[in-house]
C-alpha cells in the first residue's frame, strides 16, 4: 500500500464505524457501490465528444473530481475488506498485459488482447 | 498523489506511448473503460450472498484484485488525463461526507443524505 | 419487435427530433447512458439486502420503475439507431444459453458456463 | 407489457425454474447481472470513435446485440420479480420527460433538467 491510501483507509473504517454502517458494507454490497459511483463519473462524459471531454471546464472538472474520489474510496473500502493491496494488484496487472499486448502487435491498434 | 500511484502514472504512461495508445484515451473513454472495469469486479459477486462475498476462495480473491488493479489502473490514467490528484480528490470528499452524514443522522442507516 | 416497442421507438426518435438531439445519440452515446442508467438502477439496491430486495415499499418500487423504465427507452434507441430487433436479439440468446448451460450440469449452480 | 415480452417472461422462468436459479434472483442480484451485461455492451464501444460506432461491421453488430439480448433478458427477469410492467413504465417516463425537457429549454443541448 502507500501512506495515504492507507490513511485514507483508516479514516473511512472509522467513519464506518462511528456510523455503525460495517452492517452495509459487505464485499458484495462495496463492489455495487463502486460501479454506481462509476457511472455516475461515466454520466459527466456521457454528451460529450472526445474532444469536450479534453477541455473541460473547471466547474465540470470540480464535478468529475468528486465522483472519482468516490470511486477511489469505495476500492479502498471493498479492498481494504478483502485484504488486497491496490497497489500490488496494479503493478502485477500492468506486468501480466505487458505480456498480453506486446509491443509489435498492439502498436496502434485497440484490438483486444485475444483479438491480436 | 503518492510515490506508488506517481510511479504506476509514469508507467502507463510509458506503456500507452510505446503502443501509440493515447489517441484512443480521451477522459470519455478512459471513463467508459472504467465503469467496463467496474462491471467486470461485480460480476464475480452478482450471484453470492453477502456472506459468501466475505469468505472468498484464494482463486476467487485473485480474480477480483485482477479486476481491482484494473480499475485503478484507468483511475490513475483518467485522473493523470484531466489534471485531478485522486488523493486530494478522496480527502475532500471524505471531509465533506462527514457533513453530509452526520452520526446523530446517519448512525446505523442506510439511507441516503438527502433522506437522512 | 413488437408494437408497444415500435411504438415508443417512434416517440423517441420525435421526442430527440424535437429537441435536435440526434447530434448527440450516436451508439457509443447511447450505450453510456444505458451503463449510467443501469447503474441508477443498481443503487437503490446495493445497501439492501437480498431479502429486503424482494419486498420493496411502494415508493421504492416507483423509484426502480423509473430506472428500469430510462434502461429500456435507452436500449429501444440504441438498437433503433443500429437496426436490431432486441426481442429476436433475446430469443436467439435464450436458445444459445440453453446449449451454454444444460440442466444437468447447470442445476443448483451459479457457475458461469466456461466453469461447468 | 407485450406477447413477445410476456413470452420471454415465460421462458425465462422456465428456464430458472429447470436449473433451480430462483434461489440466485432476488432482485438486488437481477440488477447487478443487469448492470454487468450493460458494460459487457458499452466494451464494444470503449475505444470507438462516435463515428466508428456508426458503421460497424456485421460482427460487431452480432457481438452488440448478443449483449442487447442479456440486458433485455435481465430486464424481463428484474421487472418480472417486482411486478413492474417495463411498457408502462417507460410510457410514463417519457411523459414526464417531456415535461422536464421542454423543447424551447432543451432544444441543442444536452444540459440535464436541472442545469436548463
Amino acid at each position: 500500500m502507500t501512506d495515504s491510501l492507507r490513511d485514507l483507509d483508516r479514516q473511512l473504517e472509522r467513519f464506518a464505524k462511528d456510523r455503525d454502517w460495517q452492517q452495509f458494507h459487505s464485499p458484495k454490497n462495496l463492489a455495487s457501490a463502486l460501479v454506481v459511483e462509476a457511472g455516475e463519473l461515466l454520466e459527466h462524459f456521457q454528451w460529450l465528444t472526445e474532444e469536450q471531454s479534453r477541455t473541460l471546464s473547471p466547474e465540470k472538472l470540480e464535478a468529475v473530481g468528486a465522483e472519482v474520489a468516490d470511486v477511489l474510496l469505495y476500492l479502498i473500502q471493498l479492498t481494504s475488506a478483502m485484504g488486497i493491496d491496490p497497489i500490488e494488484a496494479a503493478r502485477a496487472k500492468l506486468k501480466l498485459n505487458e505480456m498480453k499486448y506486446p509491443v509489435e502487435l498492439a502498436r496502434g491498434t485497440s484490438k483486444k488482447y485475444d483479438e491480436l
